[in-house]
């Protein structure tokens, strides 16, 4: 008889969820469906009870052979428990409390921030996971998570592994929306890479065309020696390089994981950025290997599903 | 029946033994023995056990009654086990197998890097100590730990936790000894501050005397009010602000311990260092506390001891 897992990834605007084999972690089915507007607290556990008890009935699964559920959710989570959420309505909640309500017990829960679980998941897709990894996203922000020993960096109130925060540039003047200045974000999120070309723009000629300038169209402008556009792709791997090597510095792991929408751009994005790093290294940690993130927008569901089950295996 | 353990701190010149009381942790005595000068891989551990051998017998001690030894050495350990040591002969080595073959089954053996178990020591040594801890040693160099969820982080080959070798200034043009430049021990060490200061003393008046200059000097007329001394604590305190906030960013501890040599500057050190950390971490990790080391120079055999009884308490 097949056990299986669920992972699920409450956004903003939806939760999506994914059906796991919990020997193969093959992918059954995945959905999603909208995020209630109001009263978090209670209607999104509602929502994912119903979602999981639907699915299960046009799959003919019983809820006995679910053994596990993993909950991801964009804010900061220390032990399955959330002091404060800008996106949702979730202060103060105990989020594995909260769904164990509508669940039999034999169904092991987990609960963890967004980037963290996508971390996790993004190593353990790999073909050999390792104890010690790091996952740097790259989209309208930059986000990641730290796995240390296999187990996620939550900190001290689940602020833990907010890379896009590292400070990398002493000389920026404008602050950022965290309230300190010359975030990594501020650099290589979607604004920073736009407003950065848009300024070169003025003074350089390129083939980007300033009205319809996209991160994309950036990349691959710098892919085809367009010098503006090398120049902010430059920029971009440069910075995340020198984050790269602090994380090295302070945690050392086996390996760092590139993700997001701007890792598209594949090996092209990723040769710089191994290249800065090596010149921001030490010696030491120079050879720390840099790879590309394969879930896509499945991180979510496929870390939380991937969390739930490494608890329950090792329990 | 009095249990205790044994705090061993391994340094270039020195091994410093402590003796303690397993229960209240009460220091019994503590003494030091010359390094080994070859031959370290048999001679280390051949010392260490005749030390404790002979301290026993003095003090009446039965080896059945120690139930623990710890270790540090001046090296990354990963485990137990060195990869690389630049100090010492102890390339390769297996730290407990080479120390457990002269000891009775029953003792317990932990070995780790010597400024990750000052870090362990430091948090365990305050009134409540904390899950997540970060250790910041200013001394000749600048060293340091981190304690996340009350374990040493050793990173993927016990690199970790070398909080000396951040990258806080971008624009400097020396190579520091780890390979890259612009680190935190650049600035922050001993010859950093002094070249900083002497430079400072070309074109400013100072009480400062070029001829005789010292850290303490240094800290002294900063306290007295001196403006080239006081230019100098700035930027110290400045940049490991913003190593903070790094670490806050990537880690999020619960606490910030200063120790080391240039800590004894106290409080005056500490709320300058505490007024560069708000300034640049964000609005949510901005309240993380700082707070003086306690344990001095007895920080490797305190920590030690207090590791490997956590060790054998959480059996």
């Amino acid at each position: 008889m097949s056990k299986y897992v669920y992972g699920i990834d409450v956004g903003g605007t939806s939760i999506k969820i994914g059906l796991f084999d919990m020997k193969s972690m093959e992918m059954i089915n995945d959905f999603e469906v909208e995020t209630p507007k109001y009263n978090h607290k209670e209607t999104i556990f509602e929502t994912i009870y119903q979602s999981i008890t639907n699915n299960n009935m046009e799959l003919n699964i019983s809820l006995d052979d679910v053994l596990g559920i993993g909950i991801d959710v964009p804010c900061p989570v220390k032990k399955g428990f959330v002091i404060k959420c800008v996106n949702l309505d979730l202060n103060d909640t105990d989020l594995i409390s909260s769904m164990k309500k509508y669940l039999p017990n034999h169904i092991e829960l987990v609960a963890a921030n967004d980037a963290t679980i996508a971390a996790f998941g993004e190593n353990a897709s790999l073909n050999k996971p390792y104890d010690n990894a790091v996952l740097i996203t790259l989209g309208t922000g930059v986000g990641g998570g730290v796995i240390l020993d296999g187990v996620i960096v939550e900190g001290a109130t689940g602020l833990g592994g907010e890379i896009g925060h590292i400070k990398v540039y002493d000389e920026e003047e404008k602050i950022c929306g965290c309230g300190s200045k010359g975030c990594l974000e501020q650099i290589c999120g979607t604004a920073g890479i736009l407003n950065y070309t848009k300024t070169l723009l003025l003074d350089n000629i390129s083939i980007l065309n300033k009205d319809h300038l996209s991160v994309k169209a950036i990349f691959d402008a710098a892919k085809l020696g367009d010098d503006v556009a090398l120049k902010t792709v430059h920029r971009v791997a440069k910075y995340i390089g020198i984050a790269a090597s602090m994380l090295s510095i302070i945690n050392e792991p086996d390996v760092f994981i590139i993700g997001g929408g701007v890792s598209k751009s594949g090996d092209f994005l990723l040769d710089l950025i191994q290249k800065y790093y090596k010149e921001n290294a030490r010696f030491t940690t120079g050879e720390i290997p840099f790879k590309l993130a394969v879930t896509g927008n499945q991180a979510g569901i496929i870390g939380s599903a991937m969390l739930v089950r490494s608890v329950i295996e090792n329990k």
